[in-house]
């Protein structure tokens, strides 16, 4: 989206430097103006459009789902992504993991005086357009203004709320020994995505974050009446964060099949590079399924079907023995223990 | 509330320096300690138990409303409450707004490397209070941690959803002329008690903010089967944004009488002092109602049976001359144009 401030009444110091200043954070006529010419054109939706303190929907479809989110990913632009796209995608899928299909979404910016308007609408265009993609809208929004120095930009809150059809139970509990575990596709390319450029590591054109919905996939399994038991998206913590908290939410053992699990071969030398075990590291357009194992074979079949899940595959099983812990076989025939990091290995990842 | 850190297994450097630090937000074995020692005994709520992606919650009892705010008060203790407080009320007065009974509440915390735990655990007991006093119960929270130098301690987003009764329609585009104006209480005491502290002015021991909940003083009006045409909170840009935007939305001019608005003589007195108008002074616990001229008394007398409205007003009128300006009669008599503020009065002042 290109903006064209010639309709803004702001004084004329701002039109000539179009960054954002503390009084478009105020209540005022600068507030006014950048949710009227950036942010309503951007998301064109009829509830932000009343400029009410609150949005009022319709009457809601069933269970509620909500889930909220905040990120504050450095750099704001990335390989294969940026905040706005990742602020939609991340809540969208914390809703699709519950097996809800998401509907509404709100905003929440706090933005860095000096920010560039332009870089704003960038970023407001991109959550437009994962909006569209994901099918939810976006019913309230607001915008908040620190002082230089005490922001990065932009950081984006996003809450979502979506409806789970009857029926429909989906929780870590309900993993049980036997049930097989699914990834929908390669592990680590979100967080090494944001290394790289970070660290100028010279794999930036080799490495794009994951970032996607996935909601369309959950909604593809339970078209097809896969009891899905278990689904967790792998973001910060990566997969062993994951896996663990299943594992430990539901009192059983999860044992991982290491060569099973799909990693693209320049992501797996990066983090070799780095010294970092993929297992750790975020993802923003997987997931892990826990399934009955004779549902394993058509829950591949029917992720695969679709390019948010064309690399997924069968990576391991819940077992009786080790409950609360997660074992994985090595290539080498071994085993090792996958824990939960204790802190942060790639801060400020989403 | 006083946490204790004897369960907590981080690193001991850590427990010898109780401070936020990255790792908080990284996803792994500190996040966790966060959450279920800080977080989930303060906030006490089943759904955040679960500590799953998203909550899901019993089938919504009609039209949902949903609002969205972020919170970045500077500092984040002034007097008469506190960012945590402040960001429940806030939210919850915006579903208010649209008379909708406010239900459930998210949480999105932006977090300083530095900041004390004992700091947040503070923050984060004065919101359970707060929820508890409205009624809501907060379902989903996140947190995440930035660099030193990258926020201001915390900075909190606070989602609500709530449900419209049958047959309520609260919105600003009802305004009608000969509608009567109502104020629930004193205007400038939030952006007084800031400044006051921010700058030292010496009022520090006499302003307070009037931070409050005020679903209750709607659930009081609607269930006296009063037909509140229009709410407002003058939050941001004061009592002159918040009647000006219904005279914009209506299409309607609005005519004020200045001396019938309540302010407290040490309030007013700070606003001399800095040269502001307290109409552009941010509230934080009071209501605009616009209502039909018949139900005017009988909405003051309502609203100052309870605490927070005890001194509520009818403070003008909705006319159909100037349509969409706010005039105000002074107390020598003549007539000024009240007008939205362009910029910033007050930086972050909630």
């Amino acid at each position: 989206m290109t903006i064209s401030m010639d309709a803004w009444s702001c004084p004329l110091r701002l039109r000539d430097h179009p960054n954002i200043v503390l009084g478009h954070g105020g209540g005022g006529k600068l507030s006014s103006e950048l949710i009227e010419h950036l942010f309503l054109p951007t998301f064109d939706s009829d509830e932000l459009s009343e400029l009410a303190d609150a949005a009022v929907l319709a009457p809601a479809e069933g269970r509620l789902a909500v889930s909220t989110d905040s990120f504050v990913v450095h750099p704001l632009r990335f390989p294969g992504g940026d905040i706005g796209e990742l602020a939609v995608n991340g809540t969208v899928n914390d809703l699709a993991m519950r097996g809800a299909v998401p509907a509404h979404l709100t905003a929440g910016f706090i933005l860095e005086e000096g920010l560039a308007l332009e870089e704003l609408a960038g970023i407001a265009t991109s959550m437009a357009a994962a909006a569209k993609r994901a099918g939810v809208v976006i019913v309230s929004a607001d915008t908040k203004v620190v002082e230089r120095g005490h922001g990065d930009g932009v950081y984006i809150n996003t809450t979502g709320i979506g409806y789970v059809p009857t029926g429909v139970d989906i929780h870590p509990r309900r993993a049980q020994p036997g049930d097989a575990v699914v990834l929908s596709g390669t592990i680590g390319d979100h967080g090494m995505a944001i290394m790289s450029v970070r660290e100028s590591l010279g794999f930036e054109a080799d490495i794009a974050s994951d970032t996607a919905p996935l909601n369309g996939l959950v909604a593809d399994l339970l078209a097809a009446e896969i009891d899905v038991h278990v689904l967790r998206d792998p973001t910060r913590g990566g997969v062993a964060a994951a896996v663990n908290e299943i594992a430990g939410t539901a009192g059983v053992g999860i044992a991982l099949d290491e060569q099973a699990i799909p990693i693209r071969p320049v992501v797996k030398a990066a983090c070799e590079l780095l010294g970092m075990d993929p297992l750790h590291v975020a993802n923003e357009g997987k997931l892990v399924a826990i399934v009955s194992s004779d549902a394993a074979e058509t829950t591949v079949d029917i992720l695969r079907r679709s390019t948010a899940g064309r690399d997924a595959a069968v990576v391991g099983e819940v077992v009786s023995s080790h409950p609360g812990m997660v074992i994985a076989r090595t290539p080498f025939g071994t085993s090792r223990v996958v824990d939960t990091m204790v802190g942060e290995q790639l801060p400020r990842i989403c």
